[in-house]
């Protein structure tokens, strides 16, 4: 993986996390100023970090952002504010930035004050652990996670204009993932050079077509947060602003990982043993589409059904029924994998145990939805619903 | 109980299921011609039965009704709508009356045709079986059931302008329980007299306040009913259609009855341990209080803590934050039964130990959230989500 020119990463334990030595706070410095652009979540509840970040980007001048994961920050009132500020502002003074530079996240348990000693120390022993290098990034996706099982990494290098311009994406899911922007938290880092406008307008569109269409139970949480940053550090840091046809493509650079993390956190979902891609495609819009995506990727029996390799395609097409789009049982036909199991109405014949025994061999499930109404489409990626992932969140705080 | 005058009842076991002599098939027969209404699923893919009620509902010469639990005959194209119409048109020809006379109503897996020999021998097993007794009774309420736990009736009797009226209720709920009436099957027959009209719309209005407020996994069937009947045959069949006061007593008493029969549904759905009851007061309209209890109701995330007795509010605050309605988090306050959890927008100190123990301990859980904008109110009904709930819809076909 080459890195993007021009950042420094730390991951370290800080102790805000009783498991001993687990990292649980991430510093991710960029030497010049960046242009930042993010989006956030569309709860009513916002965390206090959402609304820290809300009122910096976009931004022409970001140096960074500080990350903390087991405690939320979330529902904490004005103290929870004054925290979140003071987290940037510690971090910014070590840096050598001003406080308003520098961006905070939070991730875990929604309700708790953050032990401020206990996080300081962290971000003053991160800030000495600033280091440029791939181990380093390491670090920094580990200290993000919760109940996640596995880091989220994906990256792009590609040549613009003569010029290697290179991006990294990091992210965490695990739960409480629902589908209104952004799902967890989300970071790409970049050293092309894009204007904060396109930066902003780039990042909408990214997240629309992956992270939110990725969901766990729907459950849209109080952190959701995607940052995308870019240095302007390749090419030695003198090019100008990406425009035109570089512009396109450093978009679909950051839309392509974007769906690469969206892919794995529905797959590192807390108790999930399937990643189901739900495609859907011929109604009125591309939002219709993903209205009857998403109404099935929610669908708790739905869920169940894959997790017990069971084919019942009465559950998909009853959820595709009451997802609030219009149509008529005739205008819909479905697959799972390559087998047509409902045809335009009416139940298709098909081998229920062969169906059953990919289900059983296969760990990616392709829905497809297929309706005979218009031109609109959309992909979501969902996972099934366990006795592991009841276990995981009746036991979460205990 | 009290039975209402000039019905009679049949519930016996055809062999559509499999277990030897569970009752899986039932028939209600009114002696009189009655008025009767219903409501009905708004899922976009109706079963077949549904369609053919919704021809003949609202009307005032009802004869009864015939079901069969274990398949619900939805997705069945053109050919489940044949056999549907067979269902009711045997059943009328056995009891005398027209077709269109006669109502229909299927409930259990979805895509598969029913066994017209099987259910044709059922129905004239039933219909020499009719009986006016409560025994007669409890063998409907009982051949309706899929995979609850027990039966759901309710009774009131009082006095209308002199003259004893009776209601009785009947349900079956389990799973693919989700927000938008009608959820499952429901069946109230009364002797009172009471306009086609008035029926229709009380009938409507009932189930807004009741069954529609009652949610397991937020997933509408293709086979949701509720069917009201009033046959008029109290005090000897010769009074005149309820009207005012007496009519407002009739309503209010249906109402209490699909209220009794949802809070069965919700105590008694899939895997259930808890009842879970959400109060919510103080938004601008009864219809936005109904859409943040729906969304805390149907949050996999809160639904787990209540079955791990895990007070954690966080998920209710931030399940009511994604509803859709617009408030500051400082409009909000959260009891868990008489523990206060969160006042107006932060955290309020509280006991843990002693909410869990209460949650251990008790299995009836009121959530009362209170918001400061309007006087807007509705009462939401459900159930926690427990590993039982994932592993008999993991296997259900199976």
């Amino acid at each position: 993986m080459h890195l993007p020119q021009g950042y420094r990463f730390a991951g370290v334990h800080s102790g805000l996390r009783s498991e001993p030595g687990r990292r649980d706070l991430a510093l991710v410095v960029s030497d010049a100023p960046a242009t930042a652009a993010g989006v956030f979540t569309q709860n009513r509840v916002r965390a206090a970090p959402v609304r820290v970040c809300q009122e910096r980007v976009p931004t022409d001048a970001a140096r960074g952002v500080v990350i903390c994961s087991g405690n939320a920050n979330a529902c904490t009132g004005k103290r929870g504010l004054d925290d979140a500020r003071r987290m940037a502002a510690l971090a910014a003074e070590l840096v050598g930035c001003r406080e308003e530079q520098m961006l905070v996240c939070s991730t875990g348990i929604i309700g708790r004050h953050l032990p401020m000693p206990v996080i300081e120390s962290g971000i003053r022993k991160a800030a000495a652990e600033l280091h440029a290098g791939p181990a380093a990034l390491d670090a920094v996706a580990c200290a993000i996670l919760t109940t996640d099982t596995r880091i989220k990494l994906a990256s792009r290098t590609w040549t613009a204009s003569g010029v290697e311009v290179r991006l990294v994406g990091l992210a965490k899911g695990a739960a409480m993932i629902g589908p209104n922007m952004a799902t967890m938290l989300a970071f790409v880092f970049s050293d092309a050079r894009v204007s904060s406008g396109d930066l902003a307008a780039l990042t909408k569109s990214a997240a629309e077509r992956t992270f939110n269409c990725v969901t766990v139970e729907g459950h849209t949480s109080t952190n959701d947060t995607l940052i995308v940053f870019a240095n302007g550090q390749a090419g030695g840091g003198k090019t100008p602003p990406l425009k035109g046809e570089s512009l396109r493509a450093y978009a679909n650079a950051v839309t392509d990982v974007c769906a690469e993390l969206a892919k794995a956190i529905a797959a590192d979902a807390e108790g999930a043993t399937y990643l189901i891609t739900i495609d859907v495609e011929g109604l009125r819009s591309d939002a219709e589409a993903r209205q009857v995506g998403m109404a099935v990727a929610n669908s708790a029996l739905v869920k169940t059904a894959i997790c017990g390799a069971d084919p019942n395609w009465g559950r998909i097409v009853s959820a595709a029924g009451y997802a609030g789009v219009e149509f008529e049982e005739e205008d819909l036909s479905l697959w799972l994998g390559d087998t047509l199991l409902y045809q335009a109405g009416t139940p298709h014949d098909f081998d229920a145990a062969a169906v059953s025994a990919y289900l059983k061999r296969e760990r990616n499930i392709p829905l497809r939805l297929r309706f005979t109404i218009g031109r609109g489409r959309c992909t979501v990626w969902t996972c099934d619903l366990t006795a592991e992932y009841v276990r995981l969140n009746a036991d979460y705080t205990t």
